[in-house]
């Protein structure tokens, strides 16, 4: 499982704080709680409401990289930000996100070839996320079609069936977790799978009991990566147990620790 | 989702010990606790080492209806326990367990007819359980077969893949998982299935962790019933929960409670 550290986003009221004041502290202070609690890669975003997106994406990769050494995950609607952070980025980054659209695909997979990274494709297109399962599989192979269009290997591919509120939009889950399963069978090598889990909660009442539990349910459901609040202890000790469950990591009694360590 | 209240087993040393003593307090007190907890059915189980099992079971089913109208869940390898159990059952039981193993079909389907109780069948025979899932689903469909030739009703069928302790028998998790999801494609109605939760954990550390997480993914699976401790709270939380995200019932901010008041 790889698990990608949501915190460093300018949705998060101290982080746009930071970047508003280009205060570096508490953005490498979340750089390091995270890469602590085990962090694979650190989402990177400066949020929606950011002046100069661009400089303020070359200001956060160089602030997260002065605290940690994990790749990033670069997360922006805008592609020059993008750009700009994979052109200072030291490892292999993210990009986070292209969807079903042509002038996207057009200007993501050759942003991605060239720097070697990794690529977020969601299940939606122009006209938004569609409900069934069917439907958004139809837009992911669309997004694996670009892949073979642009000689972009497979694995790289990240799908992500877009997760959204269980309190709002009760009757997508199902749909998520079919999208997800469905998926590793549009090719071969198949496409990974990704989700943006903390989606499934917003604005519901004990959001880490909706957190864990969805990502349960897509582990079983094959899931690759997840983007998380890794700080979340319940919800580590979740994935760590459904990895035990799904034989992917052997039991120990201090299985627990052992997960800890191992971040 | 059915949940059938496990805590009425002679496995337990409170339970055995009450048996033994013919002490009826402790059991009633058990039976009203599950049924408020949100139990649908009382397992009922001797235990392996009650002395006259048939005059045991006669009597803990006599002491669990005084205090519980809850159908009950007749638990047993002794098929004279059982079936003085049923003749005394007030409400349609569940028969827990028959495997595919013929002289055990030939007793326990007709004696289900007769007494209208549903049936749960376990994907082991006499050889034991098998590991991978094609195999254990041979045995599931042996079970269908029978369900035929004795014009049982296939939703009374309640099929058990038999979960295994994490600790002792890790590669059987995946497998147990996909049986929940093959099981349906049998037949048309498909059977129902059934998980024994509670032997995901055996001597395990923290074992609800281990319960609530092999929940969520069992209920992700399409799993119909399940015999868990109706009591532990974190696991109740869980499988609320794992019902709004599978769209199984409303989401409302107050689900915790909703849930509870069902019950």
């Amino acid at each position: 499982m790889i698990l990608i550290g949501e915190r460093i986003n300018g949705m998060f009221r101290d982080v746009a704080r930071a970047i508003r004041a280009r205060d570096p502290e508490p953005i490498r202070q979340l750089a390091r709680l995270q890469e602590a609690a085990g962090a694979d890669y650190l989402d990177v975003n400066v949020g929606p409401t950011a002046a100069e997106p661009v400089e303020a994406m070359q200001w956060l990769v160089r602030v997260v990289q002065e605290a940690s050494d994990l790749p990033l995950c670069l997360d922006s609607t805008n592609y020059d930000a993008i750009a700009a952070g994979l052109e200072l980025a030291r490892k292999p980054a993210v990009i986070n996100s292209v969807y079903a659209d042509r002038p996207r695909i057009e200007r993501a997979f050759p942003m991605a070839r060239k720097h070697g990274a990794k690529l977020i494709g969601l299940c939606m297109d122009a006209k938004g996320i569609p409900k069934n399962s069917e439907n958004r599989l139809a837009l992911a192979m669309e997004l694996v079609a670009a892949a073979a269009e642009y000689d972009f290997p497979l694995e790289d591919l990240w799908i992500d069936p877009l997760i959204l509120p269980v309190n709002v939009a009760q009757d997508h889950g199902p749909e998520v977790l079919e999208t997800l399963r469905q998926v590793k069978i549009l090719s071969d090598p198949p496409p990974k799978t990704v989700i943006g889990l903390s989606n499934a909660s917003q604005k519901c009442v004990n959001r880490s009991l909706v957190d864990r539990t969805f990502m349960a349910m897509a582990m079983c459901c094959g899931l690759d990566a997840a983007i998380v609040n890794v700080n979340d202890e319940e919800l580590m000790a979740t994935i760590a147990t459904a990895r035990i469950i799904l034989n992917q990591d052997v039991y120990a009694d201090s299985y627990l620790k052992v997960f800890k360590k191992r971040g």
